[in-house]
C-alpha cells in the first residue's frame, strides 16, 4: 500500500517496544534516595538473585519500585548448571500472568505422565530378576491451566526473569556483592531502619565494603542465609540417613520410559527419572536421582569404629559420578543406561535428604511492623523429589512482594491489628509446614523398597501411588489454600452462593487460587483465558457472575453492578480495583444497549460469556443466582458473596485497601 | 536442596541462553570475505529492512549465513507508526515455526469475527436512516493452527524479527545506508558478480559512498524499489478512482461492534474497521479505512476544467485528518465515533487503490542463473483491504531464502534444466497474480455500495459475502497452492493413497502447506502440535503415515521404514532430511521393542499417534493403507506416495538435494 500522504505523531516507540504492565498508583511520596556513594538508601534491599530473589526484585520493579530497590548477589552471574529444574502448574500460571512463560513452555520438557516401575514378579522361574512397569499415571491430576510440570535449567529461568526485569528496571541487580551483616537501627534513621553491610568484589578479586540503608530487607540468600542467621533463626529439623546422587546428562538407553518421569523401585535401590529439555546440539537431557546408600556404605568401612556422623561423612565422601552411574545401572537391570557417546555429563551432585525450616519468616521493628523477611531456601530446605524447591521459593516472593508494594505505596490501610504485610508470614509459614510434612512422607517412602510381592517395610505400590496422588493438590501448587485471616474470609451469611466442594476442580473457595477457564469475550468474540484478566500487576479484582436477569435493569445483576460501580469503586483509589464480569448466555442474546452501561464503561474488554459448557458450574455458581468474588492481586480468592452481598465485598476491601483521600493522591498516580 | 558436593562442566551457557536452531550443513567452502573497507564482499546483500527484507535476512542468518550477509536499509530505525498491521493465519504458522510468534499472539489483537453492516431497511417510516448489522461471519473460515488474524504494529513485528536475528547474527543490519545502483559484473568477479553502490549517511547527515560485491542481491526496498528499477522493471497495472483515508486512534464510540473487523456499507460511503492491539496506557487502538471519494470530489472543483489526473491530484490534496474523521462520522450514523478525550491520533494517511505488479521477480546472469531477486512491495502493490501486504511480502522472502541458502551451501543439485532457486520466481509470481486479481475484485466491491434493498450497481450483500468467504483460502494464506514443478509433484501412479479433495481442511495435496494437528507423542505422552516437528530450519522431512501393521516386521509400514532409513536417507547429506512418523493406534498397544528399531533411532521424539479422533482422516489417509509425504523446508507438501512408493520419494528428493559425496563434506557439517 503505497500511500501518497501520511502523518504520524510522537511517542510511537510505545507501539513498538514490549508491553509493560502499568505500575501501581502511589499515594505516598517517594523519599529522596541516594544510589552509590557512602550513604545509599533504598526502599527495599533484596539479598540473593536466585529464583526467589529474582522473583521478588522483578515483582517489586513491575509494581513501580524499580527506582528504589536493589538486589545484591554474591555470585558473578546467573547459575550455569544443575540444581532445581522443575516448574509446577501453579508456578506456570503465575509466570504466565507475568508474560514470561512462553520460552519455558516452548523449550522446557513437559512431564505429562509418570511411570511406576517395581521389581519383577516371579511369574515364571525363567524370568531374570529386574524391574517391570506397574502402571502409568498422569503427572498432574488436578484442574490447571497447564496439565503438566515443566523441567528446564534453573539458570535459564533466572535469565528469563532477569530479561523481563530489564524492561522495568535495568541495573538493579548488583553482582559480586555479598551481605556481611545487617542490623535494625531505628534510632539512626526511623524511616530507613535496616542497615546493611555489603562486601563488593571487583574483577581482579579486590574486596571493599560499603553500608546501605533500607525500609525493608528481603533475605533470599539460600539455605545458608546470612539474613536468617542474623535474625537469630536456624533451620530446624532432621537430616535422614538416605544419601542420593543426582546427575544431568544425555543418556544412551534401551529403557522404554526414559522420556517420562519415572519412580523406579528395584531390589537394588531406587531411582527417579526426570526428563529434561532439549539442549543445543539436539540432544535431550535426563536427570536421574539415584539412591546411593547401600552401594556406598558397604565398601571397606569399619562401622563399629565410627560414630554415626562420622560414618555419614565417610559414606558421602565415597560418592563419585562413577558410583552414581554404576548404581543407576544396577537399578535399571535388565535395561542398559549410560552416557551417550560423544557427550559429557552436564552436572552431578550428592545430597542427604533433610527437611528443615525456620519457625519465623520475619523480624519486626519496635512498633511491631515487619521490616526484614526471608523467602525460599532461607526458610525451608527439603529433598528435591517432588520438584518443589524453586516453586515454593518463588511463590514465597510472589506472596510477599505485592503486600510490600502496597505497604510502601500507601495502599494498605493502617490498622491497630495485624497488617496486610504481616499476613506474609502467616500464609507462607503454613505452606512451609505442609511442604516439610509432605516431603518427609514422600521422601521416606521413595527411599523405601517395593519388592516383587509389592510389600516391604509396610510399603506397597498402591500406598506409594496414593501418597503421590493425594499430594498432587499440594505439589502442583493448585490445591494450596491459605487460611482465614485479613485476606481470606470464609462465608458468614446464610445466602452463600457456592455449591459443591470440589475445590481442586475449580469450585470457588476463599484462600484458593481462581482456576482458569476459557471464555468468550463479548466485545470481540475472542476465546480468552479468564486468568488473563488477572495479570499480576498488583490490582484487586471483583469477579461478578451475573445471571439470566442481566438485561433486567431492576434485576439482581444490574443492582450488583450499580452497587459496585457507583458505590464501591469510588471509595478506593483509582486503578486499584478492576471489575471482571461474566454472563451465562451461551448464545448472543443481547446488545450493549440492553445491559447496564457500567459494564461497557468499566469492563468492556473484561466481559465474557461461556466458550464451552459448564463455565458457571466449574466455579460452583448457579446461573440463576450468580455470585461476586474478590480475587486478590496474587490470584487467590479473598471472599465470595451472593449478588445481594456486595456490602460484604466492600467491607472486605476496606480491610485490604485504603479508602480514597483525593488530597493525598500524588499527581502521577 | 542443599547439596554437599557438586561438579559441573564447561559450556553451560548453552543451557541458559535462548534456543537456536542448528544451521544447515554446508558442503561448499565458505569463501574469504571482507567486511568494511573498500572492497567488501558478501554472499548475499539484502536491500531494505522492512518485513520482507528483515524476514529474508533473518532466515538466511538462521540457515547459517549470518557471517556472510548484510542488509542495508535507508532509514535510521524500525518503523515508528502506521502502515501494515495484519498478520494472516499462515503467516502466524510460519512465525511460530521461527519461535517468534508469542509476543504477537499475546499482545496483538485477535480478529475472530467480522460484522457486516449495511443501510437500514425501511421497514417502518419512523426509522431514521442509518446502518444496521446484517450478519456476523468468522474471520477465518478455513482450517488453521490459529483461527484468526492478528493485528499489531508493523514496527513491532520488525523489532521482534530483529531481536531474533540478534541471537543468530548481530550487526548484520546496516541502517542509514541507501542503495544507489547495482550492476552485473561477471567479468570483474565471476563468483561475486553483483556490484552495488551504497550511500551511507552519518549521524550529522554527511554522506559518503562505497562499493560492495555479492553473489546474490535481494531487493526488499519497497514499491519504489531501486533494485527493481535498475532491473528495468516497472510495476504494471491500474490506479483506480477510489481514494481512501486510513487512521489509527483510540476511539470513543457507541458503535457496538467496534472491537470486531467490520465492513460497513452505508449510503454515505464505506468504512472498514480493523480493531488493533492494546497500547501502553491501557487503551485499544482502532484502524478505520474510510472511503473519501464523494466527500472530497464535490467541494468546489470545476471538473470540466481539469484533466482526469489533475482532478485526482486535487482531490487527494483535499484529504485531511479532519475530513477523514468527518466522513467516518457520516458513515457511522446514527452511531457516534470520535477520538477519545485525552488521546491523540496515532497516524493517518490517504491512498488511492491500485493493483500493480512486475512481470519478473529475478535477473539472471549470463549462465542463466538468477542472481538478483525482488521481494514484497518491490514486486506487487495493492490495497490494504484484505490485510495481505505484509504477509505476501514476508512469504516471498520465506519462499526465496531456503532456496538461496541451499544453493549457497551446495545442497541443491546442479542440473541442466531449471534449478531449485529458479522456482522462487515461478511460485511467487503466480501468487502475486492471484493477489492482484483478488484485490481488484475485493476492493472494487468494497468501494461499491450496498443500499437498503441490498442491491446497487449489481452488488448484493450476499455477493460481497461470497467474495469474502471464497477468498478466505487465499487471504488466510492457508489455501495457497504452488503449481507443479521441480518442488511440487502431482501423482503419476495408480496407487495414490489420498482420499477426498477437501484440501482447505487438511487433505494432503502437493503444493499446499501441511495443516497442523494435535498429536500424542509416543515417547513422553505429550500432546504436541505436528507443525512443531516442521520448524523452519531448512530441512526436508519425510512424513510417514504407518498403518495398523506397524508391529509386523514384514508389513508395509516396516518395509517403508526400512527403505527410508537404510536405502534413502544415506543417499543424502546428513542433517538435511528428517523423518516424522505417525501411527494410527489411539491406545497404547505396543512397546518400542515391538516396532522397527529405526523409528526410535531416527525419530524417537518425532513419533506420534492420534491425540483426538480423525488424525489420519484429516489428511485424507487411510489407517489401513498409510502414505508417505515429503514436506519441503517451507512446510509445503512436495510429493505424496503410497507406502510402496518410497522410490518415488527418493526420485523427488534427488531432484531437490545433492546426493552425498563424503569427500565434499566439510568437517564442520
Amino acid at each position: 500500500m503505497p500511500v501518497f500522504q501520511e502523518t504520524s505523531y510522537n511517542d510511537r516507540d510505545l507501539r513498538v517496544n514490549p508491553t509493560k504492565e502499568p505500575p501501581l498508583p502511589r499515594l505516598t511520596s517517594q523519599p529522596p534516595l541516594t544510589k552509590g556513594g557512602e550513604d545509599e538508601k533504598y526502599e527495599v534491599i533484596i539479598i540473593g538473585a536466585g529464583p526467589a530473589g529474582m522473583m521478588c526484585t522483578l515483582m517489586l520493579a513491575r509494581y513501580g519500585l524499580g527506582d528504589t530497590i536493589v538486589c545484591y548477589d554474591a555470585k558473578p552471574g546467573t547459575l550455569k548448571a544443575g540444581q532445581a529444574d522443575g516448574l509446577q502448574p501453579r508456578t506456570l500460571e503465575v509466570l504466565k500472568s507475568l508474560d514470561v512463560v512462553d520460552e519455558i513452555l516452548n523449550h522446557g520438557c513437559h512431564m505429562s505422565e509418570v511411570a511406576f516401575w517395581n521389581p519383577k514378579r516371579n511369574t515364571s522361574s525363567h524370568d531374570a530378576p529386574g524391574i517391570e512397569r506397574t502402571s502409568f499415571a498422569p503427572d498432574v491430576a488436578v484442574a490447571a491451566r497447564y496439565k503438566h510440570e515443566v523441567t528446564i535449567h534453573q539458570g535459564r529461568i533466572e535469565r528469563i526473569l532477569e530479561s523481563n526485569l530489564n524492561h522495568y528496571a535495568p541495573d538493579c541487580i548488583h553482582r559480586n556483592a555479598r551481605l556481611i551483616d545487617f542490623q535494625m537501627d531505628e534510632v539512626g534513621d526511623a524511616e530507613f531502619p535496616v542497615k546493611v553491610e555489603i562486601e563488593l568484589e571487583d574483577v581482579v578479586g579486590a574486596k571493599t565494603r560499603k553500608a546501605a540503608r533500607a525500609k525493608y530487607l528481603v533475605g533470599a540468600d539460600g539455605a545458608h542465609s546470612v539474613v536468617r542467621r542474623r535474625m537469630g533463626l536456624d533451620l530446624v529439623g532432621e537430616t535422614t540417613d538416605h544419601i542420593w546422587g543426582v546427575v544431568d546428562f544425555v543418556v544412551e538407553t534401551n529403557f522404554p520410559d526414559i522420556r517420562k518421569r519415572c519412580a523406579i523401585h528395584s531390589d537394588a535401590g531406587s531411582v527417579m527419572i526426570i526428563p529434561r529439555e532439549r539442549i543445543q546440539g539436539g540432544g535431550y537431557l535426563t536427570r536421574l536421582y539415584v539412591q546411593t546408600t547401600e552401594e556406598v556404605s558397604v565398601e571397606g568401612l569399619d562401622q563399629k569404629d565410627e560414630g554415626e556422623k562420622q560414618m555419614s561423612k565417610m559414606r558421602r565422601g565415597r560418592i563419585t559420578l562413577d558410583s552414581i552411574l554404576k548404581q543407576a545401572q544396577r537399578v535399571f537391570e535388565p535395561y542398559e543406561i549410560g552416557v551417550k557417546d560423544g557427550t559429557q555429563v552436564d552436572w552431578w551432585a550428592a545430597y542427604q535428604i533433610g527437611q528443615r525450616m525456620t519457625p519465623k519468616f520475619s523480624l519486626k521493628d519496635s512498633n511491631g511492623e515487619p521490616r526484614v523477611f526471608i523467602v525460599g531456601d532461607a526458610c525451608h530446605t527439603h529433598s528435591p523429589k517432588a520438584g518443589q524447591g524453586m516453586n515454593v521459593s518463588m511463590m514465597d516472593s510472589y506472596n510477599l512482594s505485592w503486600k510490600l508494594a502496597h505497604e510502601i505505596h500507601g495502599l494498605s490501610p493502617k490498622t491497630a491489628g495485624p497488617t496486610i504485610l504481616s499476613t506474609y508470614e502467616d500464609e507462607r509459614l503454613e505452606i512451609a509446614k505442609m511442604l516439610i510434612e509432605f516431603d518427609t512422607k514422600f521422601s521416606s517412602m521413595f527411599s523405601g523398597k517395593v519388592n516383587s510381592d509389592k510389600k516391604v517395610k509396610g510399603l506397597t505400590h498402591d500406598e506409594f501411588l496414593k501418597v503421590f496422588r493425594d499430594g498432587n493438590g499440594f505439589t502442583s501448587g493448585c490445591g494450596i489454600e491459605y487460611s482465614p485471616g485479613i485476606l481470606v474470609q470464609h462465608p458468614t451469611t446464610e445466602d452463600y452462593p457456592i455449591h459443591g466442594d470440589n475445590y481442586l476442580d475449580g469450585v470457588l473457595r476463599p484462600g484458593r487460587r481462581l482456576l482458569d477457564s476459557v471464555v468468550l469475550r463479548y466485545a470481540d468474540a475472542n476465546r480468552r483465558h479468564l486468568q488473563d484478566d488477572f495479570l499480576s500487576n498488583g490490582r484487586f479484582r471483583i469477579l461478578l457472575f451475573t445471571t439470566f436477569d442481566l438485561c433486567d435493569r431492576d434485576g439482581s445483576s444490574s443492582q450488583a453492578i450499580n452497587q459496585i460501580c457507583q458505590d464501591l469503586m469510588p471509595v478506593f483509589p483509582s486503578s486499584t480495583i478492576e471489575l471482571v464480569v461474566l454472563h451465562p448466555f451461551s448464545e448472543r442474546k443481547f446488545e450493549w444497549q440492553d445491559i447496564q452501561p457500567s459494564i461497557k464503561k468499566y469492563s468492556e474488554m473484561r466481559f465474557h460469556g461461556p466458550a464451552d459448557e459448564g463455565l458457571y458450574a466449574t466455579y460452583g455458581v448457579s446461573d440463576r443466582v450468580g455470585a461476586a468474588a474478590v480475587i486478590r492481586p496474587d490470584g487467590y480468592v479473598g471472599i465470595v458473596t451472593s449478588l445481594q452481598g456486595i456490602s460484604q465485598v466492600e467491607e472486605y476491601l476496606i480491610r485490604c485497601l485504603v479508602k480514597v483521600q483525593h488530597d493525598r493522591l500524588s499527581p502521577q498516580a
